[in-house]
């Protein structure tokens, strides 16, 4: 029997009262009296299934004692309406197998662990809820800027890492060699852009974007720039600034939108746990169309701005992170 | 009035009759006793757009000799059902605008360069037929590989560039350093392949796909390993070896099929000028399922095999290319 991703059976309602087989990761496993209650997650959502194990199971005292949090199982049984308030479906299993079982010192237990614990143990960080949703949410919201800028007319195309061009002194660049020597004949750096190929491309194909790594060797703990990040330059041919600033609102509209459809579970999770009234602060970005000013208006707001600034706003000047902040 | 792509006017006839503005490079200008054959290209399409300009266009003496290959322009006109046999639709103009102008020895004429020659003028290159065609399809079929592993349930993860992982020795690592120096404190190199991350996050989201750069230090001209190219890595947890098979058919057959249905005039250019028959041959392969042999009969085929191999083919040996190609 085909396994059945989790998700699908919190979200389909064809698998009611249908025998089906999943395979996952024990969370917890909480026994009563008379019947055990079994959480397993697979990682297709941050949601676990609940698998409600009566004592009289075939083996429930040695099978309840394999069932530790972490353990890998296959379980085959009914999905059935859920009677708890927690979750909507939950499982009567016929079979549950162990395909391999946790030791009882298995670093990840039931209870809320520190990122910076969660570092020490970054094999295993995937599988808490946070990490997951954040891959998760990535992998969707990765999908969307694809998805985007294909409908858009845009051609994806793959700059080199490994290059020659330090695009405008864009950043520190990284430096590769091999053995101690150049290997492509002449010093080679990691990529800090990809804009001066993708500006090529723009002048053949019209639109193309990029969705690749870049790199800065710089010492610096920003949100803004870290070593390795992936980057997304997307460049228009034939376009004025007013096109160019249609077309990035259209663009996080569309990713905002998109997060907010699909985001389900993951979002609210982050919404709950991570920052408080995310999804609200989201849908509000989406009410109303966003502001446009030109630099002299910018400039004129932050200096009648009631704020202190490291670099005072002035004409000619280049725009601060703390001016964009403010504005 | 919104800038039109030249692909869209062939492919949606509700264009016809209607005035659009299009942008675009000459790609030539023909010149008739009483009017002028324009081929516009815009990158959207392998298609050029002809836009025929009679000799009573104002000031039409002048702009023709503007209108060399190369210079970059913007027209507006009606769009029109061709007479010409090459062509579906055409234009014709009611304004034309020289947006930039292109000297007499713009290397790119109208005739076949060689690929020799087209790396000495590398920013030009994606205005070829055959570059502009492989950034198209390239493109295309990256979404399509994206579109597959999220329609199949699996999550795109963005495994790390610099490493220091050398995944159980994939191959010869380019080293990362800075101004002669370790950067993070020690030895970091570019990564050969980011199946231990994938593997990891396997383990928490049971499938998990990777689409990123990869490295290989070695003084390699094959087809098979570039110094850098793009890898796509899925991992799979409580998969056995045949459903593993099943999902590898199945992924290429997805990306074959979208490549003929959408590769349009970009396969066809790709089966007439580069090689021949090539629509069939991928259409070949889509006709059967694909043979499924154990590892034990691979080699006995290969022991019976009228073919004289550098590597005797010997049970227990792993299978080289030259086994891989006989097969």
């Amino acid at each position: 029997m085909q396994k059945t991703p989790i998700h699908n059976l919190f979200y389909n309602s064809s698998y009611l009262e249908k025998k089906v087989r999943i395979c996952g990761w024990v969370r917890t496993l909480r026994s009563q009296k008379t019947f055990s209650f079994l959480q397993i997650n697979d990682g297709s959502s941050v949601e676990s299934l609940q698998v409600v194990i009566e004592d009289t199971f075939p083996n429930y005292s040695s099978l309840i004692k394999e069932l530790s949090t972490g353990a890998s199982v296959q379980v085959t049984g009914l999905v059935v309406r859920s009677q708890g308030k927690r979750q909507t479906v939950e499982m009567q299993p016929e079979n549950i197998e162990i395909i391999g079982p946790c030791p009882e010192d298995y670093p990840l237990q039931k209870k809320r662990h520190s990122f910076a614990y969660l570092r020490s143990i970054s094999h295993l960080r995937p599988r808490t809820n946070t990490q997951g949703a954040c891959l998760r949410m990535r992998s969707m919201i990765s999908f969307a800027v694809h998805q985007f800028f294909q409908q858009e007319g845009f051609f994806h195309i793959h700059t080199p890492i490994i290059t020659t061009l330090d695009c405008e002194g864009a950043g520190e660049m990284f430096r590769i060699t091999k053995d101690g020597k150049d290997f492509f004949g002449l010093p080679a750096y990691l990529t800090v852009s990809g804009q001066l190929e993708a500006e090529i491309c723009a002048l053949a194909l019209s639109n193309v974007y990029t969705f690749g790594p870049t790199f800065r060797a710089e010492n610096s703990n920003t949100s803004r720039h870290l070593a390795e990040f992936w980057m997304i330059e997307p460049e228009m041919a034939f376009c004025e600034l007013a096109e160019n600033m249609e077309m990035a609102e259209k663009f996080l509209r569309y990713i905002l939108t998109y997060a907010l459809e699909k985001g389900g579970k993951d979002l609210a999770f982050f919404s709950q746990f991570i920052e408080e009234g995310l999804t609200e602060k989201l849908e509000g970005f989406l009410k109303e169309p966003f502001a446009k000013l030109s630099y002299t208006e910018a400039i004129e707001i932050l200096q009648k701005a009631p704020a202190k600034f490291i670099y005072p706003p002035k004409w000619g000047h280049d725009l601060q992170s703390e001016h964009e902040r403010y504005l």
